[in-house]
């Protein structure tokens, strides 16, 4: 890609071209250098999206509940962009399987686009890569994104960031130490959803969320902290208590209770607009999106200063417990190694 | 602390005192600036000590895999060491409680030492932090260190990256897309164990891991990839097929199949030794540690290097959409921002 040629592919990408979109995505999650200018002059096009997360434990049945939402937001003519991310699979496999199974589901919609995504190379890659694929579907004209996560841990937190609303699933029966994921989950939660809801202890399942809710697992504001900026206090501390954390119940496989999930997003969304807090998530998300970005490249521009011998002299003595790391770190920075 | 407390601080811990250990954690955990002087300085002590990874899905019962592992230990007159990471806890909580049940079960044994660790900030930062943690039980003279990860996802891969013999514990009937997440865990398993042998459907479990660690999912090779050296080919990638994945089964309630788990974490720890890999993989983990701590002081250095308000300024341009992120980040390397 040249970059009048950039601009030819952001041309047809805003001129709603399919083989442009997937071509363009798979260049993004590669990081090829001419995918630089493309995102670029897409840029501009982007901000008209609604970014929403899901993410809960496996076994909750997530996938089923992100397409028959799906499904539900197209009976309502909005269009859909699907991210799957897979962060448990560093180097292959996992996200394949349920990009087919997905595939057959919704296949033959052109208002549906779905996009499964392995982790590739670190974590702070994968969130920063999350990003820019949504921009690409942002761009290409697509009302809702849903970017769905596997799992439970800092991953879905830092891709949390990214989306608007955020969307947990549990369902009942997940067994004794689940519950110790919920705790850390529950913190990121805008709309809780309990699937399989037709499965005994579906309403202890709801019970228990709620009294963890009431316990005070709520701190999102500590979510959208400054990582460049140290801010003294974020709007959300003061507003965000007016937001009640709504408890849904689903049955996905049978596509029960899916309208009251989309109804409850769009009153997050209304409710994020009207108070403010859209613009400050959007803020902190683009904050914790540079300094990522910047970790990486500042690191990139060390090693380039170096020789290779020159590091790997040091990390031997590091090896042999002749320097600390702590010492070697401080060495390469002031520029004696 | 002085650099001369410091050097007390460390001649405390190498003779066995008991608050020395649990306070210069503590300072190690919350990173205060004195704390780098103690590391320093206990770092000559360190390297004796075996570390061995635990991890698995909520459920497993992977904690009491891990305390009764620990008994079977002390019975082989082995001091060990726990550090119980919960990376699904970004701000309180979950840990807090996992700790009291072990204090109980463990409790005035002066042989065993847990800490349980909830992510502090950036997940980098919590694997840094675990490595750190890790050396001061070294120093202190532990024999084992039992690095117990909840979840699965990124935060495994990068802490497993720290320990030398990594154990994936697995149960029956852990629910559908349990799946998903075994086929990206299994990458980094060295033993594997399934938990809770008692119940219906054990031998399914043990023939469905069979048959993945059939199908290729061991790519271990790449996990100790260079992040700073981009080495030819690690010489993981010609021997590591001598070691055959051991599947061992475990009913860790009833202290069963311990015996066999310890004798295997022995094989593998001689099959390390004789190949050559164990210094290959420490040379690999000091790698990742100086990539990760060089990635945060370097965003540190640069931060402190602009005004807040020209770092705010080009924030609010990139949310104008008058900026693309890629952009600015570049302008930031180059000095023109």
């Amino acid at each position: 890609m040249t970059r009048a040629s950039a601009q030819d592919w952001v041309d047809d990408l805003l001129a709603g071209d399919r083989r442009t979109l997937a071509r363009l995505i798979t260049r993004v999650e590669n990081r090829t250098p001419d995918s630089h200018a493309a995102l670029a002059r897409l840029y501009p096009h982007t901000g008209r999206a609604y970014l929403v997360g899901i993410t809960g434990a496996p076994g909750t049945g997530k996938s089923t509940v992100v397409n028959a939402l799906t499904r539900t937001l197209r009976e309502r003519e909005q269009t859909v962009g699907i991210i799957a991310v897979d962060p448990t699979s560093p180097f292959s496999g996992g996200a394949v399987l349920g990009d087919r199974i997905r595939m057959v589901d919704l296949a033959g919609d052109r208002g549906v686009f779905i996009r499964s995504m392995a982790n590739r190379g670190s974590l702070g890659g994968l969130a920063a890569t999350t990003g820019d694929v949504a921009r690409v579907l942002d761009a290409a004209g697509f009302d809702v994104i849903l970017i769905e996560t596997v799992g439970a841990g800092q991953s879905e937190v830092d891709i949390a960031r990214t989306a608007y609303t955020t969307i947990v699933v549990d369902a009942p029966g997940m067994g004794d130490d689940v519950q110790a994921i919920k705790a850390g989950i529950l913190e990121i939660a805008d709309i809780l959803v309990v699937n399989k809801a037709d499965r005994p202890g579906a309403e202890n399942t709801v019970r228990a969320l709620r009294a963890m809710l009431e316990l005070g697992h709520r701190l999102r504001t500590n979510l959208h902290h400054g990582e460049l900026l140290a801010r003294p206090a974020s709007p959300d501390a003061s507003i965000y208590d007016f937001w009640q954390v709504p408890i849904l119940k689903t049955i996905a496989t049978e596509g029960e209770g899916l309208g009251a999930l989309a109804d409850a997003i769009e009153r997050h969304r209304a409710y994020l607009a009207d108070s403010g807090l859209l613009v400050e998530r959007q803020r902190a998300g683009i904050e914790a999106e540079l300094a990522a970005r910047l970790r990486e490249a500042l690191l990139d521009q060390l090693i380039r200063q170096r020789t290779p011998a020159a590091l790997e002299e040091l990390i031997e003595r590091v090896l042999a417990r002749q320097l600390d790391p702590g010492s070697a770190v401080r060495m390469l920075m002031d520029g004696s190694a």
